[in-house]
């Protein structure tokens, strides 16, 4: 690829920046589009929504920069919870990595690379038609002893990564038992899931639950609640639910209409009072969910799993921790999540079924893995314009005008490919959902890493060996050469990955701001739908898009800032943007929709050190290639160092992600007994695990509606 | 080699298998031998030792063999305990497995193999002089059908294994279980280890643990005791000890001399009462030792770790398996041993200093298994004639006599290849005594492991490899062909290995019985020490060279069966000599030294897992090799079913082997409620961790010297 393409992808993406960021600070101001821009702020009820119109809301305006960069991380961490903050730090800690790489890149080992004559010399009078390889360590000369500044730099930026991690997880680490600490009594730390309840022929569940814990923590428990099928009930409710909205809007709203006529599409027939007749559809409904309601309770659709319920969080950790039966398959324990995050729609029952979902799921990711490949390979050939001429002869005469070739070689690929990863989180998140997992965060968390390993595979090495694959199949099979192989193949790729970064790695993030899908989406239904007709979702931020997208462009720059240190300045862009905008999004659009308390850094630390290992297995080959085999062997000790520094991680800091230990659950239990609102609190613990689709309702003819169970049970779960 | 070759050392060794049962069926009536032959009985007072000589006394009987075979498992598990018991069973199984194989193996595969002429046609008329190769599957016929059978023999061996592995887990588990539950109180179900306290600059270790324990155990922590270095003291009463025992033996028995001169090699000068004398050395030892003892207590000799022991098993099993502290690497808790499991000369403290003591023990045993093929490489250049006439030219005449030349390819081999292996035990068990294990049984069941992964590779492999890597080292790096370059190397290697059971597996039973080294020893040292001067000790059996022992033939026997059907014979002998053999030793020789109660099950379990798998592998590749390629593809199954089978038997069974479960622990707790002896014990619990090094000692002028507190602990901890 010319510097050229890569200036007019540049330009093009650049430009939709611009677009994007100028068009958001004229359309965050339009009332119409608060649903979309502020839909948190409008929940909240914050938000100024005089609709007034003045010349200002035409004027594009920076403010909302100025308040993002202004948030301090425990305005984050109260508003948005210890996710979101530890979300930011990854920005911020890809920041400081970057920094440090790009000044050590930019100054030291690009003029280095600039250099060198191996591939050509740099014609600095026009700067526009260089290949983009003689700003690589391709063309350094092989065997040059400039290259152990490459080496030297190679060692630098893995112990500084190293240093920055450990920091990093010590913090993370240390904010959670403060978290923990100074957080309120919350019904799932008293609460631990139980599966695999071994039932006999005459009794039920119920009972075997209360007998166990009765018998074996006598001292601990309190109460359990047994889990039921309900899929069928919850799709009732959910008809009820939305015609109760409606209702909702019809009486608030006195401009509504509030007659239809009754047939021939609301012209002719006889005038209806659209109250009366939805109050009375509402009570049908009702009452169908009533009788399923009794059917499920008193019939036998137990699943053999409860919600047990503890007076302590130290008796809840007990019993979590501890193997309960002689038979582990048994009595199989786990921490029970928020209320509100628990997952019901799936609930397997046994071990042996959970386990064999799970392989499956497994065996279906590796499928989706497999046949990812196809299309990745298609759009590869997409850069690779002699092969699209072959393919497609009758293109030749366009793809001879140069900027028809600059935009398809630097823009088209990317984008193509970013269409076809869009699909991709969805994707993972439902094969999570069906391996078992009971939480919603729990999927997200699983979802996270599929999708971070997924990219990895499908962009990285699919994008990497594709170019190469095409003529050298046979040598793909053979893991010892790997280093080799990648050493000739991944610098080849780099105005690929300058590009992508570019193209993807900006649009993205400013089309996160402009949130161009939901816009659209609002944008259609708004003419169809009455304004408040549905109501105001606030929307959680999707950790498992967007935190693998994160790391892989990470990735690629840890990769690639030996190889390419162009690449450097693109990613610093990119994460400044994100910086700005993820901020902007959390105090505008997301809400917390559940509490990991940063679960989520251990995906990222083990991205870290796979990206750090790699980056060595690359440079083992690249000197190896370059005839410098003194420095190859030398670079042997980093990877196997940092996999024992991991390893080291692992022990000191992984525990205290998974659970709170005993001195912080003691500690915590003994601020509580001087609490006086704790008995209450105990009291009704255990209804916060009731399944929503079992809570008894009555939208219909209900005085204060607002205050009705099921509103009200959601509203204290999320306290 | 040919059929007279094997016969010939079939010969030998059943002739030396013959020898050493009837030798030992003499010697162990012989009174002097009794130390040798039945050390336990003699500990027990119960063998008889009355020295009247008579005839029957060398005719050898084989009543010892009706005693062995009369054993019941629950005989056995009272005398010897679990251990013993699944070591036993151990055996049990492999007879079992091979005689299913063994059924198939000789009566349908055997003919099925001569059958065939790949090779030669079989030469019935002269059947010694035909090549043991041709009752290989290497001698069936390229693309032959028959080959089906093999691979329904594979079929429905890896059945009946899978299908016996996993009664055999359920029932161990279930007799660890009941075990369990019908113990007395033992002091180590009451006490956890912890390790890396920290301590603050001013408090001692064991004000901390109080503090800690006090805080967030208030209800079942007990009492507690800092471990201390005491290397230089335990030589110290070791001395002391040697010289007590002399002593008394001197004034118990009467014939003996009890003045020696002072000088001269005691010809001339004064005489000396010798008890005297050693009373004198023996108070200045215990004068020293008083003076050390009283030193280690004051001094900052403590070592950051600490026995703590519980009120209850239950509250002992909640503080081990919750994580302590909020820093994971600090109060790290483990299960005690055994009070006299206890390993005490190595208590590396730091966190961070064991890990890195477990990182360079695993570092040591790789160089130790890659150094170790030098040995097995020349070795396995003595069974190629060829060879060796080429190495040492003036061999060549001697070379010629058949009997010299069979008895080199026949038995040479093994002998020495087992002479080498006779020291890996001990080696493996230093490496892992320095590791930083805590109790004797740990570091044998870790040594266990090492025995067995290294007599795998540095046997297995390294023989079937060797004869090809002499010729074919390029090919050796390239994991993708492993089952290829198996099927061509295993079934040449048929020949070596069914020696190797008849030379190895034969004489060592055998030898084990006969206790080729003990009895040297004792013939050695009769003459130049008194009968009774030391201490009579009751050995303990080593697992940790025994059953990797048996694990290695068991694997021969799974990997072989369908090759050469051959070996199954050889196998079955030996384990049957080992059923009696064992037995007879359980009840004469070996005492338990510690009681794990089955935990060597796992690594037995995972054995079978790899041989089934390496089964597999090897199946793989036979099969292409003989061109039936439809049967190869059809055994990937296999493999992937047996490691979904062991991941099943992982979750289902594999916890009880770690901890008792909270039903067990508090069922075991509840018992004990209304044992009147329970405060008594609870009162001395954490006594019996006291260092026996750090106990006072006084044997000097003792009046009542058999009840010195020294002999008296150790007597209370094997109770």
């Amino acid at each position: 690829m010319l510097v050229s393409a890569l200036l007019t992808s540049l330009l093009i993406n650049s430009g939709l920046c611009v677009l994007f960021f100028t068009l958001y600070s004229i359309l965050r101001k339009q009332p119409s589009n608060y649903e979309v821009y502020m839909p948190r702020l409008l929940a909240e009820g914050e938000s100024n929504t005089s609709s007034i119109f003045n010349l200002e809301r035409l004027i594009p305006s920076p403010d909302w920069v100025k308040t993002a960069w202004q948030l301090t991380e425990d305005d984050l961490l109260s508003s948005s919870g210890l996710d979101a903050v530890v979300f930011m730090r990854l920005i911020n800690f890809s920041l400081r990595v970057f920094l440090f790489a790009g000044v050590i890149g930019v100054f030291v080992l690009l003029p280095i690379n600039c250099s060198g004559n191996q591939l050509q010399y740099v014609d600095f009078t026009d700067l526009s038609n260089n290949s983009l390889d003689v700003f690589t360590i391709s063309n350094v000369n092989n065997g040059s002893s400039k290259l152990w500044i490459h080496f030297v730099a190679v060692y630098l930026v893995t112990i500084f990564v190293c240093c920055l991690l450990y920091y990093e997880y010590r913090y993370i680490s240390q904010r959670r038992t403060d978290y923990f600490l100074s957080s309120k009594p919350q019904p799932h730390q008293f609460t631990i899931l139980v599966r695999s309840i071994p039932v006999s022929a005459g009794s039920g569940v119920s009972e075997k639950v209360d007998s166990f814990f009765r018998e074996y923590h006598p001292s601990t428990y309190l109460s359990h609640i047994v889990v039921r099928r309900t899929n069928k009930l919850q799709s009732l409710i959910n008809d009820a639910k939305k015609l109760y909205t409606r209702l909702i809007h019809l009486q608030s709203d006195p401009n509504q209409q509030k007659y239809k006529r009754s047939s021939c599409f609301g012209l002719f027939g006889r005038k209806v009072n659209l109250v009366d007749h939805y109050e009375k559809k509402l009570e049908d409904i009702e009452e169908n969910v009533r009788l399923e309601q009794s059917e499920v309770s008193l019939a036998g659709e137990e699943v053999r799993s409860a919600f047990v319920s503890f007076k302590s969080r130290y008796g809840a950790a007990v019993a979590l921790h501890l193997q309960q039966s002689t038979n582990p398959t048994h009595w199989v324990t786990e921490q029970a999540p928020e209320p509100h995050d628990v997952y019901w729609p799936f609930f397997s029952s046994s071990f042996l079924r959970r386990w064999i979902s799970k392989l499956v799921v497994i065996l279906a990711c590796i499928l989706l893995t497999v046949l990812f490949l196809i299309p990745v390979v298609v759009v590869q050939g997409l850069t690779n314009l002699n092969q699209l001429e072959v393919w497609f002869p009758f293109l030749t005469s366009v793809l001879t005008i140069t900027f028809v070739s600059q935009v398809i070689t630097g823009y088209l690929p990317s984008l193509i490919l970013l269409l076809f990863l869009k699909m991709v989180p969805p994707v993972m998140e439902f094969l999570s959902s069906i391996q078992g997992y009971i939480s919603n965060s729990d999927i997200q968390k699983s979802a996270c890493s599929k999708v971070l390993w997924f990219t990895i595979w499908n962009i990285f090495f699919a994008t990497v060996f594709s170019g190469s694959v095409l003529y050298k199949v046979s040598l793909f099979l053979d893991p010892k050469n790997i280093p080799s192989r990648l050493a000739v193949a991944v610098p080849a790729q780099a105005s690929f990955f300058i590009a992508y970064v570019v193209t993807s790695g900006w649009t993205s993030t400013s089309s996160e701001l402009f949130r161009i899908f939901p816009l659209l989406w609002s944008l259609i239904k708004r003419p169809f739908t009455a304004s408040r007709d549905t109501e105001l979702e606030v929307p959680g931020i999707p950790y498992h898009s967007h935190t693998p997208r994160i790391l892989f462009f990470v990735l690629l720059g840890i990769n690639y800032f030996f190889l390419a240190p162009l690449i450097l300045p693109f990613l610093l862009v990119y994460l400044c943007l994100g910086y700005i905008i993820y901020r902007n999004q959390f105090i505008n659009v997301y809400a917390p929709q559940y509490e990991t308390a940063g679960k989520f850094w251990p995906i990222v630390h083990n991205s870290m050190i796979f990206s750090l290992v790699l980056m060595h297995a690359i440079a083992v080959g690249i000197f190896t290639l370059k005839k410098l085999s003194l420095a190859s062997t030398l670079v042997f000790p980093l990877p196997v160092l940092t996999l024992l520094f991991n390893e080291y991680c692992r022990k000191r800091f992984l525990p205290n992600f998974i659970a709170y230990p005993a001195e912080s659950l003691i500690r915590k239990d003994r601020q509580d007994e001087n609490d006086p609102t704790m008995p209450e609190f105990l009291d009704e613990l255990i209804s916060f695990y009731q399944d929503p689709a079992l809570m008894p309702i009555h939208y219909s003819g209900s005085s204060d509606r607002l205050n009705s169970p099921l509103l009200s049970s959601v509203h204290q779960a999320q306290v």
